[in-house]
């Protein structure tokens, strides 16, 4: 019952605070004879990393991943493999520069775990949010990384589809876009108007929300378990353990309180390849259990609370006071959530993979 | 990594099935000394019981639980009371009566578990839903009862807050309203308006979607963990648990989404009893730990698949073919979900409750 | 964390309490499809009945078995299967006639877990030693008979090799003899001489120890895993969580404490079906793993603390006192050790089969 | 159900290969506010270090560690304390120079882990054993430095008993004597004599076994739990992962088989701190829960098998062949199991206590 361990048999830990020494995790369970570099690992790092345009935090760290164990050059092939054994990663932390944390270090922000880490442990790192910081992150995309590549048949995307009240057309969603604009948004027009809008909520010193949506494809009918295994509900709470997130919903979601039962059930007729239906409210998901169609599941996330406007608030003394948060911030943190999500996805799905087929052998 | 069993301290293994000889549960991990009859637990499962409105399904069963084991007469008091050991639960399926399942035994019921059941396991109990059905909560409910006891100064209440496109008037909710309609809901109003609606509905054959919010008051600051036992990912994962939700969300949830970080973040001012928050858009939860608010959770509930009207789907034999069902069915099947809510949130808060404090003594 | 549940893929959790209403079990990630009933569960439960000699406890329950859950005729060969989903299992406790607890209620009994679960939950279940009596490893058995049909190609078999300071001549083992004495011997003389010695044993009021065997063959080789789910340990942890075990030891187990590095290394050879080996001092496990050899494992049973002498104590108010336990008891638990034993064997073997290939299919 | 990762509430997970890059572990679990250097770390280390007397590995290597999180400055005192986060701590590999594998890359050694790794992953790291080396230990030396902490009224400590057939006098038992002689020998006379025994075996290129027994005191009555959670089943399963351990027994152990029931339970009296008992035949344990007395935990750890002798084995082709090993090796692996044993006593009796008392406060 770790609470810095994620899955069962393909299972990550997590350790590292945002401005300690390093953060790292180990990845558990991943299966021999899968060829790893740190180079797979760092391509998924870095479409998360920080600072690459004005709307996400201008952190400058390389955040280079280094493989500690658990792979060696295959004795026939030379090839790097995985051999079964723990896959310790380390990336050390560069920007851990001594700042000035007066202003917050006897302060709770509202909207951040200050307060509740303090009621909770009796003390907090305030450095940087310390492990509450987003920072943790780097380590679900690393091990994600990996995830994927524990099913190769499997494609995993995440998108942006909502910024405070402006939600995207999904008649214009090409996945193409994605890569193409700082956003991860997959309708060009949204996105240009994402650039202005964003811009604006960055200027005023505010921050804003966002709605992210990860897609699975190929994933065979069958994965997940019921009752209390199930694929939805592995995936909701895995979601919910990303930073910010405040509500997570699979296939029609909530829309699915306003439909009938005529509308919402998924009709089926046989295809080319067995089964096809004729919609996916269900999000690929019946029962917990998979049903062959892609696996839609999308997530809100709130807008940071690290705000350049003075907000109310108590000392650890227990006195009223004000606060109000310095230096430059993500106006929409959800941006770099995208990854992050899609991370959580394929080890979710990788976890699941491996309770029916088994940890040895592919 | 059992697939039956749900926590980890405070901790529930559900068996059986719809039509089988018995449905039961082990709650293990409960305290020894607390005050235990099978009427505390009847109580709560008299709240689930269908047939108890036309809203609702007509089986008619008793329900009645025996306790198996876990509890005795304390040796000084007399009271009956727990002992630390594991407690065994059981109600026996009296309306397993033998039915015509040739209808549904080889057609897959769109929108049911049929279809991934029988991908997953090469067959399914097609009696009554076998194990996929919502029979399976009643022990969950009697779960919850117990867990209850664990938090003798948390009251967790649900009510049903959306039927359809209808919403409450939030500015109405009486919480005395829930228990005097059979619908859980706190508008009284709205509870005129939605008998009609789902007589509507039900006459039609039909069936609709409803959103559900159950909400925890006095839950200690400090309670939950990170990273990845956050109190909403567990809460998020539970809910997403119970039979056809599709959506969960923590206090402002998917809302948050528009909404700035002004907005959003909850100011703190010094209180009488410590610090009081002068909102509650995080729902009780900051960075995965309880706030000391009230713990607010909603999620939407698709609407049931059984209907009387003929689908489109396919045999086990991957023919196409259409099926329609039979009989009399809950036109609302969120409605019975709200007790099972509440329990799910019981469980996760002894759980959590429970690995904070200890397992042994209160 | 459940402290009354064992295994991970394949999963038991037990409860109930020698003299309550029923003791039961729920047998969770069973792959679907394996022929199973009740008679195939019975049939090992009556090989641990108590009362089949004057060598065990007298108690009489017949200890019928009955399935709840987790079965179904298969909807083709009509023949019940497993589905997959978990497997409740009852029986109901016929022999918990009120008794004379007068003597036990408020005194500890040294050697028994009174002291240390009045410590811990600050009440007992004083009726039969509650749930601390032997009589929990029913539903062990029951399990482990599931637990075989999940391994068709594994005989475990289990053997009492030693009572008091009398061991077998190993030359000697016959297991055709195992079914033909009381004591599960496999060498037929010291079963004869066993018989004398434990009638006078049991005329004189006292009770001795033993040692038991189990074997597993037909396990093939890289079952178990590194490091801390060694194959060995998984044995070691289940074999002391049986009543009355002080000692577990695998292969030269002890013994390879006096041996030199030439004497305890099995030496290799290539053989018509792959590698053997030249010896098994290992007992079947190197690092964790098995090596495709039997799997040995001994435990040493400690003689029963009821005997009808009698103790020093204390009582439950902390005055010093005296005890002695009226009726009949066994002279030597060990011997009804052996099914139970092999059960646990059958369900460590079963855990990590799952595991290693998955909890679908077979 | 992680396969590298040892506890529930004080929960370790180690990675990393005798000649990677580093090895390393995370502690997860351990309470906020005790005070932790690396110095405290470092002390245990260096107990269990290689190199320190002739008759253990000359592998030269500082084993300096280094926290990587999970620790900050009291924000009052100054103190370094833990803060309830994942402690990642790291030991850098200095020792891994190339050196010539051609021997044992391509044939199994036998007796040691390289069969069976290759069986169930289809390679092994060859390079000194790679994850099956005892170089793991060296953080569970570290982890148990830690868990000691959250025990501090505790004091764990071992002792080598045996060394081939020659057995200590216990009648000269003095734990002074454990730190002045290479073999944690607590009898002084017995210890000059390993002396020149140990010699004879390490010039004829030989090894031999041992046994340790590891006492706690000082832990409460209480601690453990019934059925499966046993203090005791916990214990064997922990030291049976420990390398090269092959039996495990508590109190009276194996020898309990050879006891009267008068001889083996221990009776009670009144004494000045609540009850005493006349012997300690159960080792601290009844039940499976801490008794109050000392606990008493014996493991018997094989010779290893890395002996300059030829030996018989097939390589990886499946083709007949001999194997030796070259260099300098410990003549008695068991010698530096004593400081691993203690950790893994502190660390299991940190786990069952935090899972009593709560995680969260002390």
């Amino acid at each position: 019952m770790s609470f810095n361990t994620f899955g069962h048999m393909f299972r990550v830990t997590t350790f590292g605070e945002s401005h300690g020494v390093a953060i790292g995790c180990v990845v558990d369970g991943c299966p021999p004879m899968i060829p790893l570099t740190e180079a797979d690992i760092q391509q998924d790092l870095d479409r998360r990393r920080p600072g690459q345009s004005r709307f996400t935090t201008q952190r400058q760290e390389p955040d280079q991943v280094k493989i500690l164990s658990g792979v060696m050059a295959h004795p026939e092939t030379g090839v790097q493999v995985t051999t079964g054994t723990p896959i310790g990663l380390l990336i050390e932390n560069t920007d851990q520069r001594s700042k000035d944390y007066s202003e917050i270090k006897d302060k709770f922000r509202p909207g951040h775990a200050d307060f509740t880490y303090e009621a909770k442990y009796g003390l907090r790192d305030y450095r940087g949010g310390g492990r509450s910081s987003a920072r943790e992150t780097a380590m679900r995309v690393a091990a994600g990384a990996i995830a994927r590549k524990v099913l190769p048949d499997v494609k995993v995307r995440g998108a942006l589809v909502q910024i405070g009240p402006h939600k995207i057309d999904r008649e214009k969603w090409d996945w193409d876009e994605i890569e193409k604009n700082p956003f991860f948004c997959p309708d060009r027009d949204k996105a240009a108007f994402f650039e202005t809008y964003l811009d604006g909520i960055r200027k005023s010193g505010s921050s804003i929300g966002a709605v992210l949506e990860i897609v699975a494809e190929g994933v065979p009918a069958g994965l997940g378990a019921p009752i209390y295994a199930k694929l939805d509900s592995d995936l909701a709470g895995a979601m919910m353990t990303i930073n910010a997130v405040k509500g997570v919903e699979i296939g029609a979601g909530f829309g699915a309180a306003e439909l009938t039962g005529e509308e919402n059930a998924d009709e089926m007729r046989t295809g080319n390849d067995g089964t096809r239906f004729l919609s996916n409210h269900a999000g690929g998901v019946l029962g917990g259990i998979s049903t062959g169609q892609p696996i839609v599941v999308r997530f809100a996330v709130k807008p940071t609370s690290s705000i350049l406007q003075p907000r109310l608030t108590v000392d650890r003394k227990g006195a009223d006071t004000e606060i109000f948060t310095k230096g430059r911030h993500d106006p929409c943190v959800g941006i770099r959530a995208v990854p992050v999500g899609e991370a959580m996805m394929a080890c979710v799905l990788a976890d699941h993979f491996l309770r029916d087929r088994g940890q040895v052998g592919r």
